[in-house]
């Protein structure tokens, strides 16, 4: 069965035998999606999720390999990007669990019901628009900058899709926490738990791992530093044990 | 001379020949003090800098010590608190560059001009009203609940009194992260530099460290993870440099 076109490449996700179809001149699935997938372990068993922005779906993947999630959504605009996904469901016999829908996150309380969903996760486009290296490639461009939604978007339409308590995972540009700190209290999606992400023990934080709720209490727990090179410039055995990778000592 | 009266104690700060008057029974400095007064280093030569809520007086003698300001008054709402700093201040020769007014925090603007400072540093209270336990010692109580000024008091009266671009420094809870980022941004004092506070390598923080500059542009640096304890239990190399103690190795 040959599940990729030209320009596509699959890859092995090695977990659960999933694989995944990726552009290879496109978007490929980098480690905020791996980490966030894993910071998102909590979601509770049987848990409707909606992947706002899913891409080539690996958040999908990854969060049916790793939780008791029943049923997952993916909203992909780009419809050549959201027929990939697809296709990889399809090649992973995931119908049932996962399905892809093209449209704006902004419209999908349209087709969607909303104050439904047990929890949101996403990995947003970081840059905003007018910031940052544009990059020709017109896929890149909508994966990565703020041109069809931006992180208000992302926020209200979780707001609008969760039921009462439930949680929006996002993962971020560190840089950016005061505007996502800022937009989530002005919708009140109370962030809960934070976790930074650094590259090295002597280095700022590049990646920020957040779990908000919806109507949530004011207080958020940070968590302890996720490093994920150690001196040597390894991964760190926590990196590797996201991976499914037996740390060094093994 | 015998500075100090009944019920306090006079400490050696162990930095600059400096001494502090203490009560026995009352609010006595600690490390978020001191870690905020090292976080501030980079405050400009020949600065005019108010600390918000003096107690003490800890944050002045430490930001004398560490930089060259050239002026630090402190706004003490409690006279008998405000009166014990003074005498530190004599005791330790300082009058002609550290002064303390018994003020609230929220009418500086009717005795000090605005617009005019440099740096804002303050060490609030942590602790929303009805929140937490709540002390019988009506002194302390004051100084860790928000009773006679909030969180939101503290940022704008740092706004009003700060020069364009001045800078705030401001030590608090980290679960009041979401608190800080919402009032700084909807106030115009916009964080630009963060630093999280952690016991050891596998607790969450309690404590962080913010710098946010009035109009500054968004964006901002979460720098590396400040640990107090090393695994040992024992204190980490950068704490000891902090407190001006030879590390371990020494």
């Amino acid at each position: 069965m040959d599940n990729k076109k030209e320009n596509e490449r699959i890859d092995d996700l090695e977990i659960d035998n999933l694989r995944i179809i990726q552009k290879k001149d496109g978007f490929c699935f980098g480690i905020d999606s791996v980490l966030l997938s894993d910071f998102a372990k909590n979601i509770k068993n049987n848990s409707k999720v909606i992947d706002l922005g899913t891409g080539t779906g690996i958040l999908g993947f990854l969060l049916l390999a790793k939780t008791k999630i029943s049923k997952i959504i993916g909203i992909e605009i780009q419809k050549e990007i959201a027929e990939m996904a697809q296709r990889s469901i399809r090649m992973n016999k995931l119908e049932e669990k996962f399905e892809v829908l093209n449209y704006n996150i902004k419209d999908i309380d349209k087709v969607l019901k909303t104050d439904s969903y047990d929890a949101v996760i996403t990995n947003p486009p970081y840059k905003k628009i007018n910031s940052g290296k544009i990059n020709d490639n017109e896929m890149k461009l909508i994966s990565r900058h703020e041109i069809k939604a931006n992180l208000e978007d992302f926020i209200k339409i979780s707001f609008k899709m969760l039921k009462d308590k439930g949680a929006l995972y996002i993962v971020h540009r560190a840089e950016r926490l005061v505007d996502i700190m800022a937009e989530m209290r002005k919708c009140k999606m109370e962030p809960k738990r934070i976790r930074f992400v650094y590259s090295n023990k002597t280095s700022e934080s590049k990646l920020v791992l957040i779990e908000a709720i919806k109507n949530g209490r004011s207080s958020v727990r940070v968590e302890k530093p996720l490093y994920v090179y150690d001196n040597d410039g390894a991964y760190t055995d926590e990196i590797l044990k996201i991976y499914n990778k037996n740390s060094k000592g093994d």
